[in-house]
C-alpha cells in the first residue's frame, strides 16, 4: 500500500468505527493539520458535521449537543493553541460527566518540542480533567487498524462508562495532509460492545425499603439531562414524599397533573424562611443527581444533619460538598424507582410542604403584579414556554428559575452548565442543545455571560437554528449584589459590578438576528410574542442590579409574612 | 491576631512582595473567590490594575503587556473554568518564553473534588505548559509570611530565569472573603535577588572569532521583543555579513541609515527564487532568537545543510525544527555583539544579498502600482507608520510583513504571537502592547483572527487606549489558499475557507469605535489618513482570497524574471 492508501484507510477506519459505536455528531474547527481526519468526517455516512471557528465555542457547542442528545459527540481541531481553547468546556464536561470525544490533530514526533510552528505538547494536554487520554501512532504503517478500532473503542467506552466524561485522543499527521476520496473502506474485525450496569445490591434495596416506611422523608432530585422514565411518576405517587426538584432535574416541565402535589418547586424560597424550616426537619433524605443549585437547601441539610442522608452516586467521588451524607449508594438511580413500596396512609409531612408551596406561588402571583425585577420578567418568559428547551445562565438566571419557575405539564426541558458553574460558553451550549433537539430553544442569560461567549453566535452563520435569546442586561455582574462583597463599597464596581456599558443591538445586527428591546413587563411580553423573523431572535431587557436584590428580598419576606398568618 | 487580620496581612504581603520584585501590572477578571487578593491589588501602591471580563482575553492582554514592557505581569481570576480560560495564552507564553505570573483563587481543600460549585482541580491545572506551579497554604495561620514571600520569590524568579515563561500560583481562600482596608502592612525580612547571566564561555568566544573570518556567513535574527542594544549595530557593520531580519526581529524599524545595507528584509522572497538560492550557499550560519517565520528560509537551510550552523538558545530545548544545527551555544546572545572582530575587506557575498534585495524592492514598488491584494494594501499601511507599534496576526499578516515590510529608520516595533502561532487572542495582545507602550498602536489582522478574539475589544471599555485595527476581510481562512489543500475543491470552503459572511461595522458600533471601510488602495490610504476620533479606529478592507494568492505569486515570479535579466 502507498502512504496515501494507508492514511486514507486509517482515517476512514477512525470515523467508521466511531459511527459504528454510536457517535452521530462531530464539531470541526478549521485548521490544516487535521485535514485527513476532517475529510474523513465529511465523507463518513451517518455523521453530522458542525463547524465553529472559535474552538472554545466549538467545545461548548459539542457539550450542548451531547447533553441534549445523550450521545457522545466528537470534537476535531488542529494542533497548537486551538486545542487549548477546548479546555474550559472539557473541564465543565468532566464535572458535568458528559462524554465529549476530543480529537486533536498533532504534528509528528520530530516536530514536537523542537521550536516548530503550531506545535505544543499535546500529550495529556488536559491533565486530570479528562477520564483518559491517548497519543495514537502515526497513520503510516499497515495492519494497525485492528489496534486502532479497539483503541478508539477503549477511549469511547471510557467516556461512556458511568460516571461519564470527556476523553482525549491525540492524532499525529505528517505531510502531505490529504486522502484519496475514491478509496473504498471495508471494515473488518470491529469490536461489538455489551455494557454492564451498576444496579442496586439486594442489601441496598432492603435498606431503602425500610427507609421508605418513614413519614418524614425527602427525595431530592438534582440535574437530569435525560427525562426520568414513566415509572418514576408511579414511584413518586406511592412514596408520597416531597420531591425537591432542582431547576435542572427536569421535573418542573412535563409534570403529570396528578403528580404536581409531590413536586416541590419552591423549596429554595421556602427554606429561606426560618419558621418554615423549623417545622419540616426530615428523618430521611435521599438524593439522586448532583447537589442542587439552592444554597438554602445546602445550609438546611448542613444545619439539621439528617439522621439518614442517602446519596446516589455512580462515582466513588461522592458529591457531598457539606459532608453530610451518611450513606453512599454507588449505583445507577434507576434501580430506585423499582424498589417495592408498600401502600401508606396519606403523608401529613408531605402535605405541609405542598401547602407551603401553594402559598408561595400565591405570594409570587401577587408580587409579580406589583413589582418589577429580573425574576418577575423571567416568570413572564417561563409562563409562555411550551414544546421547547430552555437553557439558562449559571449565575443569576439559574437562581431565578429556582425562584420563579413553577412545575408545569407543558413540555419544557431545562439545561445549564453547572458542572463547574462557569459563565463561559453558555451561548454555544444553547446552540448545541437546539441542534440536538431540533425544536425551538430559549436562552435566558445575563449580559456578562452573553458577552463572554458572543462568539457562540457564529453557529447561526454556519447552520440552521431556532433560538430566542433573552438577555437580562444589568450592565455587569448581577450576582455580586447578593453576596457579602456588596456591603463593601470600595472597588465594588471595579472588581465585581464591572459595568461595560455595552448593549447588544449591534451584535444582533452583526449576526442578522432579530432584535427587540424591553424595559417593562408589557414591553417584554410583547417582545416575546412578536413573531420570530430570523433564526436567532434577541430580546434585550434593561434592568437594575440593586433593584433586583431589593425586589427578590421583598418576595421572600412577603412569603414569610403570609406564612406567619397561617 | 484575628482571622481577618491574618488574611489581610497575607494578601498585603503577597502584592507588596511582587511589587518589590518588579511586578508593575496586574490584569484582574471579576469573581468572588479572588476577592481578598483583588482588594489587595487595588490597594497596592505601585501596581497598575487592568480589568477584563473574558479570562481568555485577559491572559492574552497580559501577554501583550509583558511582551512590550519586558516585565512580568500578574493575572488574577476566580476559581473554576475561569482559570481554564487562561490556558491558550499560557501555552503561547510558554513557547514565546514570556513571564506571566498566573494567580488563580481556589476553594479550600474541603471543597475540592466533593461536588462543590465552581470547584475544579486547579493544582497543576496548566500541566507542562508552565515552568512551575504551586498550591499555597490557606491564609489562616500567623507566621507564614517569611515562607510566603520567599515562595512568591521562587515562583517569580522561575518565571524570569532564562528561558523565561509562565508560572502558576494557586491560592485557596475560605469565606468570609474580605480584608480590613485600614490595616497597615509593614514588610519584614523580604528577600533581595541578584540574578546571574548565561555568558559566552571562552571556548565559544574563540570559536565564534574563527567563524567571523569567513566571507560567506549569514546572521539570522529571530524574534526580539526588546530592541537590540546599540553595540549590535557596531558589530553588524564590522561583521559585514548579511543579516536576515525576521519580521519580529525588530530590525526592520529603527534601522540606522548606515546599517540598512546589512539588513536583508526580503530574504523570504529572495529564497523563493531558485536562481538566487544557487548563488548564495553560505559556509557559516549563526542564528539568534527562535526560528524565523519564513518557510523558504527553513527549506533553504534544510536543503543546503550548512557546514556550520550555530544556534544561540539559552534553553537546553534547542529550537531547531529541521534538525540542521551543528552547534548549540547555550548562552544569552548579548555576548555575541562583544566578540572581538578583526577588520575585513569588503564582502562580495554580502553585496550579492544587498543587491538582490534592492532589486526586489524595485520590483515591489512597480508591482504595487499595478496590482491590488492584501500585501499591496499592507504596504500602504507599513509605509505610513512611525513612532508606533504594529501588532500582526499570526497567519497571513505576519507573512505579508515578511514580503512587504522594508527596513526603515522610522520608529516602529513589531509584535506577534508566534510562540504557538495561534490565531487566537491577537486583539487582546494588541491592547496589552498599547497599554505597556503608551503610544499609538496598529493591529493588522485577518477577519477570522479578529472574530476569534472580538472580546479583546472589551479592553477599550475598561481603560484608555489608542489602537487602529486594520482588518483584511477575505471572509475566511486566507492562508489555506496558499496550502496544498486548496488544490482539492471538495469540502474546501466547509473545512478551510469557512466563510462566515460577517463584516465588522456593527462590532465597531457596539464598542463605539470609529469605523471606515475600503475596497481600493486609494480608499484604504484615505481611511488610514482620516484623523482618529475614537480610542479605537477600525479600518475594514474587503479582499479576495484567490486574488491574494495570484497576486502574491505574480510578485515573486516578476522578481525572478528581473533577476534573470541582471
Amino acid at each position: 500500500m502507498t502512504n496515501l492508501e494507508v492514511l486514507t484507510e486509517y482515517v476512514s477506519a477512525f470515523t467508521h468505527s466511531l459511527v459504528e459505536q454510536g457517535v452521530k455528531d462531530v464539531v470541526i474547527s478549521p485548521g490544516s493539520r487535521s485535514t485527513p481526519l476532517a475529510y474523513a468526517c465529511m465523507k463518513q455516512e451517518g455523521l453530522t458535521t458542525y463547524r465553529q471557528i472559535d474552538e472554545r465555542s466549538a467545545a461548548y457547542f459539542a457539550l450542548g449537543l451531547t447533553k441534549a442528545s445523550g450521545k457522545p459527540v466528537m470534537l476535531l481541531c488542529t494542533s497548537g493553541t486551538a486545542a487549548a481553547n477546548y479546555f474550559p468546556a472539557i473541564v465543565e464536561a468532566y464535572y458535568a460527566r458528559m462524554p465529549l470525544f476530543v480529537v486533536t490533530a498533532d504534528r509528528p514526533h520530530e516536530l514536537r518540542e523542537v521550536g516548530a510552528p503550531q506545535a505544543i505538547d499535546q500529550v495529556h494536554l488536559f491533565g486530570g480533567h479528562v477520564k483518559w487520554s491517548t497519543d495514537l501512532p502515526m497513520p503510516e504503517t499497515e495492519n494497525q487498524l485492528a489496534f486502532l478500532t479497539r483503541h478508539l473503542h477503549r477511549a469511547l467506552q471510557n467516556a461512556l462508562t458511568n460516571p461519564k466524561g470527556p476523553v482525549h485522543v491525540n492524532v499525529p499527521f505528517r505531510e502531505p495532509l490529504r486522502i484519496d476520496f475514491e478509496q473504498h473502506y471495508e471494515s473488518n474485525r470491529e469490536i461489538s460492545h455489551f455494557g454492564g450496569e451498576l444496579t442496586l445490591s439486594d442489601d441496598s434495596s432492603l435498606f431503602l425499603q425500610q427507609l421508605f416506611k418513614k413519614e418524614k422523608g425527602l427525595l431530592i432530585v438534582g440535574e437530569q439531562t435525560q427525562k426520568l422514565p414513566d415509572e418514576f411518576w408511579t414511584f413518586v405517587e406511592k412514596l408520597d414524599w416531597p420531591v425537591l426538584a432542582d431547576p435542572l432535574s427536569n421535573l418542573r416541565g412535563n409534570v403529570p397533573q396528578s403528580a404536581k402535589k409531590f413536586i416541590i418547586d419552591s423549596y429554595d424560597a421556602l427554606l429561606k424562611s426560618t419558621q418554615f424550616k423549623e417545622n419540616v426537619t426530615p428523618d430521611v433524605v435521599i438524593r439522586v443527581g448532583p447537589q442542587p443549585v439552592s444554597k438554602p437547601l445546602s445550609l438546611f441539610l448542613a444545619a439539621i444533619q439528617p439522621e439518614t442522608y442517602v446519596v446516589f452516586d455512580e462515582s466513588p467521588m461522592l458529591r457531598d460538598p457539606q459532608s453530610v451524607a451518611t450513606h453512599h449508594i454507588q449505583a445507577t438511580e434507576h434501580g430506585l424507582w423499582q424498589v417495592p413500596l408498600e401502600s401508606k396512609p396519606p403523608n401529613a409531612y408531605r402535605k405541609k410542604w405542598t401547602q407551603a408551596s401553594r402559598l408561595y406561588w400565591q405570594v409570587v402571583a401577587k408580587h409579580c403584579q406589583n413589582e418589577l425585577d429580573e425574576g418577575v420578567l423571567a416568570k413572564v418568559l417561563f409562563d409562555r414556554l411550551d414544546q421547547c428547551d430552555l437553557i439558562v445562565g449559571s449565575s443569576m438566571p439559574i437562581r431565578d428559575v429556582d425562584t420563579y419557575f413553577q412545575a408545569t405539564e407543558r413540555d419544557i426541558m431545562l439545561y445549564a452548565n453547572r458542572g463547574a458553574n462557569g459563565i463561559d460558553g453558555v451561548v454555544s451550549t444553547a446552540f448545541g442543545v437546539q441542534a440536538a433537539k431540533q425544536r425551538p430553544a430559549y436562552l435566558y442569560i445575563g449580559d456578562l455571560s452573553f458577552l463572554h461567549d458572543m462568539n457562540g453566535l457564529i453557529a447561526s452563520k454556519m447552520q440552521e437554528t431556532d433560538l430566542t435569546i433573552v438577555i437580562m442586561n444589568n450592565d455587569g455582574g448581577g450576582i455580586f449584589s447578593y453576596l457579602p462583597q456588596s456591603q463593601e463599597e470600595r472597588y465594588f464596581e471595579e472588581l465585581f459590578g464591572t459595568p461595560t456599558g455595552l448593549t447588544f443591538s449591534n451584535a444582533a445586527k452583526m449576526y442578522d438576528a432579530q432584535y427587540l428591546v424591553a424595559e417593562t413587563v408589557e414591553q417584554f411580553a410583547s417582545a416575546l410574542d412578536e413573531p420570530k423573523t430570523a433564526s436567532v431572535k434577541i430580546v434585550e431587557v434593561f434592568t437594575d442590579r440593586k433593584n433586583n436584590v431589593t425586589t427578590h428580598r421583598k418576595l421572600w419576606s412577603c412569603f414569610d409574612e403570609e406564612l406567619a398568618k397561617q
